[in-house]
């Protein structure tokens, strides 16, 4: 609640408008709903420039689908992250325009406006096996509103790969860096360019590679600057920061 | 090097301007000079948008000295981080201009230009001890050309502190939020703000803090989007990530 | 066994009413039964304050139904924790009265006594994929005669629907703060109460979360004081705790 | 802010009595003051019932001694804890009535008042090493005005020195169990007392002790119900949650 | 090869009763013998006091099976640790003697001798989920000769349990100490008996017990001494140093 | 591509036998190609000594399927590890002559050429359950063009079954030592040979060898000299290791 | 306390020849002295076989002074393990006697008692760095009344050094295997002798041995059996092992 | 002990030219010498290619001074690592001819022999502060008589400057890369030669670098093939296994 609003509310309590009771309640509130086993935040697109997102996976079927119909009926689009096909099938049968994206494990219940695209992200990844990582963060760009480029197998192990398209990552107004074993991926690519690099490292690999953890702390080290780290396999989170910068190079108020 | 400084160079070959010699060196050779211990990368300004900073822990004194040298040689300002007394001692005697942050630990020997403001940055602290490596990050974003808010000691555990500044958080370019121990700050923060948080943890704090894997950890994790996530104590690395974003917000080419 | 009872114990024996050997057998003795495969510790209520409560994963189904069997003979109510369907199959064959909470994965043998309420607990999760984890503690809080207070989904990237219950934290004897992925929950709990805070680390989550790691280390450094930490998981334990504590301050000897 | 005291003042903004800007900057502000390094938290009394209370450790001399001197001029008692000989002089040089607890590494300036105690509190320690830690334990206990039973040196190589104690555990308010190596301590201890029990690992010990991570996953894992953990070597923590356990057994308003 | 036997052997080569080629193949020769995927080491016995055991897991059927009946060809008993029913039906489909323990997953093809107990081991675990270890313990200790004394779910929750046993713990050669959670049964035995204890943590437990880690570091760090510790559920170790230890007392050579 | 090359492409130009765009578009491609879902590296072999090898886990079987076509339609041999059957029947049905190794989990198409061997590397393995990934390594060296010596089942508890081959481990070119559990056996064969030794560590095992990390840091802790370490079950990467060993003694231009 | 006691002790309350009060505290009171800052523990060496030993580090000087003061005022020998050169002078002081091994860091108050040899131990180790840490076994160890055979810096790296001693691995009562870095002593040694291995890692090493870790792994790991861990650096501990080993096969009631 | 070498003490034997006892001795004996704290093992330089490398950190001056004192006696060049200037100070003075490589910790008393280069290796560092390591693995490797190709402060952050030695790598017997921070270095060396790859994580770093981890498990974790990991800062190893591989292609009886 902006103080602009605070003084107008104010306002029309001396008036005799509102009510004090009134003033109280909308004083204590802001503007969330609680449906018993999760409480919607719509307030969130106001706060963070997004509406609030279902991170599917620990809730149970109807939980999604339950969520999904209730934010659905007061915003669009709609996204959902790590979703298995169970979870789209409900959702589906809810809303038939509701997408899915198989490798993403994304459901997106989509606009109806037509958007112009906010700005563009490149999204690289090491190799094959990053893609379901790489592709979440995509679907997710996408659905925020920015123009994706997909640039993937290109690991460092054959770096001609990558330099081809080192002027391409100067372009861009952000560059994702999907990469799991060593995750060598985040460095160079800090090194080819003056854009914010946003590295994700995956779990992919084996042994030494604890789930992702060579590749996170490669990441957090890196000797490259320009270069912020999320959390392993968190292609999401990688395109909502990305989606909050260039939000924040496009308005200043 | 750019496709159209090629073609210009290929023509020059063609039409004899330029020797075949000449020209396979220019294709072999990137602008960067090496003095025994290190290799001096000139060509960084054009490629990620800032000059080679100098990171002086595990640098002896001498080398530190000659690195400023050669740099402040070619290119202004020079910022040196990690930097103790006797290190600035040896700059400024060489440099008189140089100016030494105590509690950032940073050198900057400035540059004569007045620049305008690039953008605007807002650094939180946790508390009174997470300082030297807020100033550190303070010290960067000012030297890189940005304006510096700083909000500090405003940690969860009194949390209007911080909420009383919550408007301010929605009106800067970024967000830094500087904290140890467990690190709450960055998800509080990023549920307030739709800029891009860039999160540091510090290695304030005891026992299982583990020296700031605690709050890094937490800050990975972090349920708020829109967080990325730099090395421990690593101040200088989140102002060079907002410098990058803040660049990236001005101009698309 | 007290003072009093030692003394009496032993005038029996000057007395000639009790033998030496039967002395001497109570003094090595303690009531426990021993059924093969487990030591049943009847005593327990007297030194602990509750009966004991049966851990379930890890044993076999008979060994579960044989437990139950022997603690119901000798007390009410009886508590099973970590029990899955088929195990309480098997205990309600045997007991009909028992009841099952799927989500809390508890069974319960209830008491006949109408009891009053010792005292209210507030627990608190901060998503929607806690609730196992907060239902485990909300149940046993229940079954150990305390009033539980329900509120879910508070997580702080949206900290207003956190704040909207400042009040309420004041109010109740114990708060219980249960969360995973970072855990911020907790220190800003803290921050808002002056009453005991118990923090659950969940394993919610997921990459360098790394089972609930995070949420614990985040919780054990929380920068509120008034905080103690259960294990990852430990809804049962926190319950637990919160009995004892208010069971502490209703009576003194 | 209560309820009560927001209905006054919105009544007083309705009668005259009070301007509008005077109202919306009460309703933005709670009590507390930037001296610029630190941003003291007076309304931390009330929020959770003591004073904010000076963590010396990672503050400059004259840091410690400014925030002692803002604190002091509002409220007594004042603690700090983790203070080294220095600090105190500092302090002591400002406030003459200021004691130092060298073992427990805490500053106190007392209070005038004499008060009642509000209840007891037993700590308990394995061995010798331990003692720092339990006696900032203890020194913070007295000075939020608990009654404090030491009874150190009863690791569990010797158990019937703790034994011996048995009947004590039952009669306090609340047990602190302190120790390193392998913290079996507070397993034990639960295990013969019906209070709740606050663990305290320490980092006493060497090699796979790691700094005090084997007693307090030792702790976390306790088999014994009823026990809740805080930090590494944290006496100071375990005592303010102390206090609030006791605090919430005397007033349920 | 003894100093005796070495001798011997050069006597023969002497007296020509031994030819050189003979003397070389047997100098360079020690019993065993390749089958492909196993050496099996038929000097084992002499060499560590009990022929070689197999270690199921990790091995195909057919291996397993093809390693018993070399290995009975020559040696009785013959005994197979971490073995699955599906294991077992192989080994007994060739030797109807075999038996299985399928709590201790311990499959014994046994001896016809009748022998006389080379000593005593009491064997205590914490509690019953900790009993395949425990018994993997027992099978193997009574495999190689030993007298077992099983003493079940006597944790230090309900320490009264572990305490009437106390003298038994003085009576035997050897106390073995099983127990997960937070592992403090061996410091308790350590400090009441003065027979060397030998330690097993097991994976018994959730959460921080990380499989087995807590109580493993526990023990590690015990603070009573006379204490062993072998790795996470290894009866088989536990029963083979009690083995080893007995031997030891028994003869001097 | 080398200065030979690009001398004379210069060349080329300036005679005006090739157009400007054509060298432009040579000097910024190397060899590979884009199959969507991966970038094929053809200029591995030339690079690296062998073509590219297809990591078979992470991908699914149409992905491998389309790699494997494409890489047999340039080069020969085509190796994949870590291939499960259902891989292998999907390749087998493409290229009847590809051949399976069931227990090192690699599918080859071998080459039609005959190959004289480069060199001898000899596999040794410490246990039974260590050969899938001692295989592994076996069929990349043999496929590679090297000769493999197997010595399988050697581990250190009986180490007369390691020294008999003592001599062996001298006449190779290269000592591959594949170990889990303790991982001991290439410290004693690093003291036993002059030859360079590659350490394999192995997930074989259980509790604290916590999947293969008590190997690896055995094998990086070695106090022999002379051995370099792979990744916990990586067979693939010593073999490969091996093969450039023993091509950089071949042939030194 | 034995039964026969206590039936004497009631036998004696009965007759009249000792006071109920007098009955109730001996049954309530074992020998143990409350010095302060330590409870000596007198009863130990009827329970566990040895003295008190005096851990001197984390204690002052006049902790250690006082405590070697009581303890030798009702027993000899006395040992304190870890003390630095100052702590001896304070104890020298007092007990002129009293003896320092540098190395080993121990002061021993000897014995006026000629005893004979109980047993005897060899104690092995890996490198001379390893010194420390198998001088305060020896120490310990002859002080309890062992035999010791000291060989040392006979690491596998070099195992024909160890090989010249496999014999005298069998004839001794205990082995104690010392070793840092990679910690492969332990399994070799165990592979080598049928007596039981007491292996102790010490935190010798660098890098990626994170202080003792990997050996102490290592050992846990180990493929050979009869082998118990002990603590890092843990030599005191090694030594107190086997000489409850040693007195276990010495007397059995 | 070559089998030829057995045959003819054999034959000395049965022709009565050496006596049995001495035949025996022999058989059980190989030259190293027990000075006390260590066992020189003067065999080492036929076993494994080089003479025993003393490894001075943890040993006394006194040790050192001996240990060098022995071996020179017996071979050169004698070479000892990890040294500070006071050791070799001790050294100097017995041995005048001894060189101190500061930067490197090395002492080195040469051979007068001049030896031929066997072969090469280049040494590439990523930072000026990796210096110390890669100079370590320089000097001894120059010792080992290898030719050295020195590449210092190529770090993947300016890739340019490591792409202009691309070449280089190809030509050499082995490159070693040392690097610190992320580790990066080692993956793209890896895919830009043919040669083996030896590399060294450094401990250069701060924060989530844990002291060398990060480094190192990126490098074990390195997507390129043909790498080889060893220890944490281990330039020696590096250099020990360079040698090992390049006299490994010089002879191959």
């Amino acid at each position: 609640m902006e103080r602009k609003q605070l003084q107008k509310l104010l306002e029309s309590l001396v008036t005799g408008n509102t009510s004090m009771d009134k003033v109280i309640e909308k004083l204590e509130c802001l503007p969330y709903e609680d449906i018993g086993y999760a409480r919607l935040d719509y307030h969130r697109q106001l706060r963070t420039g997004f509406p609030e997102v279902v991170f599917c996976q620990g809730k149970t079927v109807d939980q999604v689908a339950g969520i999904f119909t209730k934010l659905a009926a007061k915003t669009r689009p709609v996204l959902g992250t790590r979703a298995v096909p169970e979870v789209y099938a409900a959702v589906h049968k809810i809303f038939p325009e509701a997408q899915y994206f198989e490798m993403a494990r994304c459901i997106v219940i989509p606009s109806a406006d037509i958007r112009e695209e906010k700005g563009n992200v490149i999204i690289i990844s090491a190799g094959t096996a990053d893609m379901p990582v790489a592709e979440e963060a995509a679907v997710t760009a996408e659905t925020m509103g920015l123009k994706v480029i997909r640039l993937y197998d290109v690991g460092v192990a054959g770096i001609h790969r990558l330099l081809d398209h080192a002027k391409d990552l100067q372009k861009v107004n952000v560059v994702i860096a999907v990469a799991g074993m060593e995750g060598a991926l985040a460095s160079v690519v800090g090194g080819l360019t003056r854009r914010p690099v946003i590295a994700v490292p995956t779990s992919v690999g084996y042994g030494a590679n604890f789930g992702g953890v060579a590749a996170l702390l490669s990441m957090l080290n890196s000797c490259a600057s320009g270069v912020g780290v999320v959390n392993i396999d968190n292609g999401y989170g990688a395109a909502a920061l990305a989606h909050a910068i260039i939000e924040s190079g496009r308005n200043d108020d």
